[in-house]
């Protein structure tokens, strides 16, 4: 049942993080950022940088890999977001 | 030290979860989806609601009430996504 609970964990942790990417490649291609939320990525980034460095205090594996990951493709869309808009 | 560590993941958790506010009333307000993924958003709304099943199943209230929110702001992209696409 444990085994159960942490597969759970572990495959919704693996969707949040890569959802991000085909967004950010939808923007790197489409360079169409007009219906994005400029303030939802500014908030984004900002929580999950604090994400990783609660990640990195309480020296916790996955917390430190999805936000690490996630923070690669939040940052793009956020920095597309910027450049187009 | 330890009261430190916890203020930044839940100020980090309060930034992720509120983040998706701005980009649900962008959406609601000016119904243009065009910029936004339709898979980001079909991934993070299964990953988000596997997040609470995880939330439940270990009896974390945090994890509960974080992702709870998020579902209700995440669901309501995906809603306008599928009916202005």
């Amino acid at each position: 049942m444990e085994h159960a609970i942490t597969s759970i964990g572990l495959i919704a942790a693996c969707c949040t993080t890569i959802s991000f990417v085909p967004q950010a490649l939808k923007v790197i291609k489409s360079k169409n950022t007009e219906g994005i939320s400029l303030y939802m990525y500014i908030l984004f980034v900002s929580g999950v940088s604090m994400w990783l460095c609660y990640g990195i205090l309480i020296n916790d594996a996955p917390v430190i890999i999805a936000n690490a990951i996630t923070l690669v493709f939040a940052s793009t869309i956020l920095y597309y977001k910027l450049k187009y808009r």
